[in-house]
């Protein structure tokens, strides 16, 4: 092994997952992540390493991943299994100077996603949700154990890890008042999710089943769904979530490919009342992932504020990519679908403010005594996960965003 | 003046509008339409007749406007303006191959959106739907008059004209059952809208202002906004339309500018109550423009079944994209910003066959003797839309895309 790689490591051997990164004196390019380095791929193509895989060399030199995702699995993986067995060898030795520490690159958005939906699939979510704004007795809506709900998020202000998230402004309408009202924020919320990418393009007018789901989706990212709930309160209905959320979405640097996350399949909950055909399944189709949110504040001090695990969907992707297709509807490459608000049962695993702090009425107490309803600018919201199982441990590194004051 | 332009003709020599054709023997290019006839701008560019405006060839040849609208109004302007002053002259007298009829060429989707946005700004369109679906009393929900509602679209599925549109399958809540079925749509519906392009990127965090906005709009389109009435009736609450519209939405050839629509505009509707000060707007911002939709049936007969006007939407396009930028988001050359469906006043001015038919209860009668309470497959949808003013008219030639029977 070129070096040791340390036991908590999200990004073990058994990762290799795909990135964007640039250096002071390099451009973007695509790189993977070992241990706490970065491995410029687009050196390493350049050198010949991938030669035998007939890939254009400046599909290693592009802004985003979706000319490689595009190239197909079967050469991504070839890709993905030669960086390990190079790994495991000596040959990389003597060429130090495609290593990079982590701490020194700066990384970027991983993929252009012409679209990005997001969808509503964490059952606990929902009820949470509806207990809050509807009727406890009836949290969750008559539709939403029969599809999986989603609606269309705003591709444009997609951002990626370490960039600064302006708190909106917009109509709020304060309580009691027949007239809104125009003002920043006061209940900025981020919203704990997964998102999967699209690695294929389908064709308008021709569904994608459950059984082919899995071929178009090339891996995982942590996404923040970032939400401004007196904004959205007030516009959603009925149309959805708009200017509440479309000021920001924010992704993790690096893809993690479904077949590192092969090992962690689980069985998903039973779904009663049975689903129509179409959103049938076999097999285990959900993943066992640890997600952790954490909220660092102006001093630096980090409060973990929640544990949440994937595994706790209700509609699984290869469902929501079936439900989303099954009316003829397109995707392409690089697409992006978010969960939706990733909640588990328990009060700790709720993945919002919202939730957390019951809609602001129970307050959050930070490591340093301060507390939190929603969130104050300079908080920053730190979101990990990770999958892990028998030793082997594969993760998707840090989403890390600073709440900056609204500007103007 | 090279040749005699039919006094209703769309595209009169005030109009010059831009968009994407081939023909059998060339590959995606620029043109533009004068009267019955494309002009080929990539052959004129090659020509050299924009040589002094400083513009590479290459946006000339490319698959959308989205390079030559990048260019900028000045730059865009004089290319309309040059080609109104050589049509007027017999510069091109010479230059026959430049010339193709309307009949000849196949047109194209004109610009890439990365972000389609819908919004739902006609109040007549709204009350209809309020009445029909809620409170006949309390049409309007109480933020309508406050903001111009809107959420995104799907970008993947926007089509050109004569693209065909098949039938979508999906969930459907059968009257009086609890559980849903899989079915193709029984409620298959059109849209009348009017959409815009943006002209101009801006920047994420920095809102675009009421009067900044018409800097913003590079020019307009005709839109279809697909509905399956069925499938979105279930779905909907409580985060908006899905998988009832994403399959499809088409968009007219030609976009005419903003400078050819300005000799049309209008005074827009009294808000009361008065809009928050962020969508306050000075001037006439509304336009005069003459929509109609038609259907033609399986035999070709053709039966026009709404008039409808843009000049009635309530909130204009300088107040949508205010209240979209508002929050920071950012929008991008290309991006296509709907007008929502656009009715009138009078029971044939409604712009959806949900509000022509009263959801399906008064079906329409066509030239055939057919009915109509929703579109059949083989119908063929055809929006056009004109402004006309002291003999001067410009307009946006035929949306028209079939209705294919549901694949599979």
């Amino acid at each position: 092994m070129l070096f040791e790689i340390d036991k908590n490591s999200d990004f073990s051997i058994h990762n290799v997952p795909f990135g964007i990164f640039s250096t002071e004196n390099s451009q973007k390019r695509l790189g993977t992540a070992i241990g706490d380095k970065v491995l410029d791929l687009k050196g390493l193509a350049e050198l010949g390493f991938f030669n035998a895989l007939d890939i254009p060399l400046s599909v290693f030199g592009n802004d985003y991943l979706n000319n490689f995702i595009g190239l197909g699995k079967t050469k991504t993986n070839s890709v993905r299994t030669l960086i390990q067995s190079l790994f495991q060898s000596d040959r990389l030795k003597e060429y130090p100077h495609l290593w990079y520490h982590l701490k020194d690159v700066k990384l970027h958005l991983p993929v252009y996603s012409r679209d990005y939906t997001d969808f509503y699939s964490s059952q606990e979510h929902a009820t949470n949700v509806g207990r809050m704004f509807r009727d406890p007795a009836n949290a969750l809506l008559p539709n939403w154990k029969h599809l999986p709900v989603a609606y269309h998020g705003r591709a444009s202000s997609l951002v990626g890890t370490e960039v600064g998230i302006y708190r909106p402004k917009g109509q709020v309408l304060p309580k009691g008042a027949q007239q809104p009202v125009f003002k920043a924020t006061e209940r900025l919320d981020f919203e704990l999710e997964t998102a999967f990418i699209i690695g294929k393009d389908s064709e308008q007018g021709s569904p994608v089943s459950t059984a082919e789901a899995e071929d178009y989706i090339f891996g995982m990212v942590l996404l923040n769904d970032w939400s401004a709930r007196d904004i959205q309160q007030w516009e959603y209905v009925p149309l959805g979530p708009f200017a509440g959320k479309n000021f920001a979405t924010s992704v993790s640097s690096w893809v993690v490919t479904m077949e590192a996350l092969e090992p962690f399949r689980v069985r998903g909950p039973v779904q009663d009342p049975e689903v129509l055909p179409y959103l049938m399944y076999e097999g285990n189709k959900n993943f066992d992932i640890r997600l952790q949110v954490s909220i660092r504040d102006q001093g630096g001090i980090k409060t973990e504020i929640c544990r949440s695990n994937f595994k706790y969907m209700y509609w699984n992707m290869a469902q929501q990519l079936a439900h989303h297709t099954v009316n003829g509807c397109n995707v392409a490459t690089g697409d992006l679908m978010g969960s939706g608000t990733i909640s588990g049962p328990e009060k700790d695993s709720f993945g919002s403010m919202l939730e957390l702090t019951w809609n602001g009425t129970q307050p959050l107490t930070l490591n340093d005594q301060s507390e939190r309803s929603f969130l104050l600018d300079d908080d920053t919201v730190c979101m990990t996960g990770y999958a892990e199982k028998e030793g082997v441990r594969v993760g998707f590194g840090e989403l890390s965003n600073t709440v900056l004051s609204a500007k103007g």
